[in-house]
């Protein structure tokens, strides 16, 4: 069994790996880190794990009790926490914020996207695991980069569910503001943009367009759907064909032959993609789980594929369904 | 033209007053006063308002330039604020919290619940105003005692939307939280019980039963759907006549033939009312907006009242419909 | 008074014409014609207008006593029944299908999109209403093609409520689908892709780039939210202000400082306007209400031009706020 | 492993069924009856299970190949479907319809809560699974009948989804209507009272009290709660403690120190119970997730026990948390 520690336990992102791992069949759960909340059950703050998990936060680090760590504290904590504390080398990490996804940042993180860099993670000891939006954006966009066929900007439009901005009450994370509601936020510039552009580079070095993409804050809790266009000079045909085969070995990436809803994919690691020909513009839609695949849910793929185990292992997780 | 100050006017019955009073065509609204957003323009808070009003905040009182102030600063802070100001005698007050609704406490004010005390008010200077549920379940149960017809427990559900709680954030007002979410509070307990009672004591003195009232938190922003019964001894078709006659000047309520929806009064200060006999138990459905009927909207009905002005001055407002 | 009978009485579009027109102050609704609800309330159809108008479904079609009529039967039937009743001459016409729009089909209609053609619309006796999605899209784009300053593709985005689909029931307007619900339609294909670059020729002629339009349904009910991006060679200022010209004395588009909320216009007849440049990219959002300023409400501003009334009378909707 | 058959493939109870038993490590899906699907794949319907499921829906029926049925086809269709089609003896059957529920019809089957009927249903062959409601008010009544407490009628208010409905499109279950709405509908004659009386007469023969139950519909997809409260003589300790020793071995049920949120079920089997006292009176919350506790997760515990599986083998599914 692989011991695990989670570190920064209270938030959404460690809620949701928890619900993950008391059904992983090769983890046991050694301690959940949170100062704050040291000595609480953990089920008094992940309510719904009532029953899953017994044991309290703890604010007591055994890092050479366990065999991998997941740093859930946010973003800005990380690098701080990792150079405050004695990490024994072999100590596996997923780091779940922005910091090391870069590779100027990366201190030896290997960046954790899968259908990436599936090597890499496998051989890896640290991963830098890839932001929400991130995800469902590069899987929509890096088939076409394999094949060399970005040439003009990518156009990108993705909404999300509210849980990706965190637990902290806000203006924009009020029910009375945030129902019936849609906007628009970090127009063109938001922090993602860097690891989507990085993933590009490195699977077709040199593409010099544009990916302009708009944030949209959407009235659901969990989900983001990405729509992403751009001209193509393959066929429909090919383009489809360039992305079954760049998915042919992924373990939760599936090309629809229809548009996708996006709640067919919240509460599991999958990510739904379809292609379309539109004259010379291909049209590619693509939807995950916020929190599962675009965070807490690939962080578990991560450390299977690490520790040598199926990808799935723990992450056949059942569809909410509606 | 009758001349309105709003005191605590940054609030969401504020803002709903103000959506109200822009569009009313006895009205102008002389000033609104904020100490923390002096000097910002009213529609940097109110955003929607964009185009209907003009002027900014204000941090002075211009009590002696007004007819009439309503009082949106929260519950707690009316009475200092009546005590700490030189109010003249003649200003109208319509306060909207919940300190002067009891007899005990009143200091002048009368009950401003139309349907219960018309002529009161028009000879009132002074109101309080209901709170929603308190509005929704009297409008629901006076009928019967007014034909002295309580003689059992009253039963009461009602579900409110999340506007009914302010917009300070909160955890059981964060989107992540409350979307697909119902729960209970105040079992029993809610403080709107206080004039309920007092109410149906001024209809059926003596009334000894109990009215047992769950709320409930809805996920939607707006309205209240209340489900009330209790024994009865009359026919169905004397209830519904009861209540009939006790509404057939009532300006805003209508006793419907069916069962409601709550969206159908949805920014609209109508209450609907259906009444039906099941065995000896009657059951009434009673639905308000809880922030116009619920809080803004009766408050000008009780100021059209106050000043001679037909009650539905004003307050013809367009259903949002869904 | 303006007489108006109703075409087409029992869908949305007509339901939510009605509510406007209870309040208009210079109107009276003669007739409101359905053959399948025909001695019906009308009011049993559209409940929520309860208390709000009397009388009954008709199928007695009664032209020569109207001033003007609202033909509200859904796309498709208008030029039927125009050619199959017998249409005074005098009698104003506005028709809310999509038969009318374009100028190949126009048949003497006036395209009625008042900040387009807010003088041919005076002087019409037939307007042809827009479409939801192209009021939205038109009032973000205009402008700039005004200016000519229309050079490459114009990218839109654009989320609209349930309510656009109408009310026959179907897989993608079951609420157990739509809830926490996103997805695509008609993607780069949408109908009104005709009337937006009619508008845009009629403004910029010559213009030879592509609206590449991503229609999104989203888990709302009433509302659209437009996002808009371009290449333009102005600075920011310029086109701030080029947009601020175009709207100076239009009725109900604002342009504002800040990105807008989609829920700020629910139930009004506005449209709100933001204007941001990033690099050589003008990024413009856009929203209204789907049912008023993308069909009812526009209609009825169309009937005000028509006979020489203020555009905003009867249309000062009290938002619904949240 | 067990070999199982779906009848009625297409409905959301059998989307739900398979959801689970896709995820289940004792069992094979034989085959998966739809006259109307037949040879389409299984996921063409049931999208979310791309990847989870292959093969098409069938309409051969193989009931000697499988070990247990499911019989998902809606209420007035399972006697029929079993008359006349020949079932082997020995084969075991659950049906999720309400015709085998009571004893008066009950030909065998076992009514299958397995919380009151623990060893009947482990030594049975044909199962009549509960209603959703009836699961709901059922665990927050039968531990008071269990102890002789009910004297008093039982007020429940229970709130449901829209999936409780099915998928066939209706007035009610469209998204316009029901988004942002509250109603009630069968109030006092929901026809779940029939299964919910005949199991407090097995604990508490002779109760005569009777359970006043308000059914309403929720603007949410998945999830009831219920409210429930009578008068009881035994102290808050007392009624607390009764509730924790009648599930004491409950595989599912959690009685909760503090009041439950819904959304903490939803996606598991789980069933949340708070038990207060106010005065005379009891309260008791109970939530479940109407298609898995109240559904086909029950159908999938119920098939566990048969089979002298652990309850809680593939049904320790992840809450979707928001």
């Amino acid at each position: 069994m692989i011991k695990v520690g989670v570190i920064g336990g209270a938030g959404y992102t460690a809620g949701e790996l928890l619900r993950i791992l008391v059904g992983h069949p090769e983890t046991d759960v050694t301690f959940v880190h949170s100062t704050s909340n040291a000595g609480n059950p953990i089920h008094s703050i992940h309510k719904d794990l009532i029953g899953d998990i017994e044991g309290d936060f703890t604010d007591q680090l055994k890092l050479d009790e366990v065999d991998v760590i997941f740093i859930c504290s946010g973003h800005g904590h990380s690098r701080t926490f990792l150079e405050s504390h004695e990490v024994p080398a072999s100590l596996k990490v997923v780091d779940l914020s922005n910091e090391f996804r870069l590779k100027e940042d990366a201190d030896g993180f290997v960046y954790g996207l899968p259908e990436l860099n599936l090597e890499a993670i496998k051989g890896a000891t640290k991963i830098a695991n890839p932001g929400c939006f991130a995800t469902a954006i590069q899987l929509a966009i890096l088939p076409l980069a394999a094949k060399g066929q970005l040439t003009e900007d990518v156009h990108v439009n993705a909404i999300t569910g509210s849980t990706g901005a965190g637990q902290n009450p806000s203006k924009t994370s009020h029910f009375s503001w945030r129902n019936n509601n849609i906007s628009i936020y970090k127009a063109f510039s938001h922090q993602h943009l860097g690891e989507i552009n990085q993933s590009i580079q490195q699977l077709q070095n040199g593409y010099a367009g544009d990916v302009k993409f708009l944030p949209v804050r959407g009235n659901f809790t969990k989900g983001i759907f990405a729509s992403v266009y751009t001209q193509c000079t393959l066929s429909e045909e090919e383009v489809i064909a360039a992305y079954k085969d760049f998915y042919k070995d992924a373990a939760f990436v599936y090309v629809l032959d229809e548009a996708p809803d996006m709640k067919m994919v919240v509460n599991t690691n999958k990510c739904l993609i379809n292609v379309q020909k539109h004259g010379d513009t291909v049209l590619v839609q693509s939807c995950i789980d916020n929190l599962v695949k675009g965070a807490s849910g690939q962080a578990v793929q991560n450390m299977n594929l690490m520790f040598g185990l199926d990808q799935k292992t723990g992450l056949q997780l059942k569809s909410v369904g509606f």
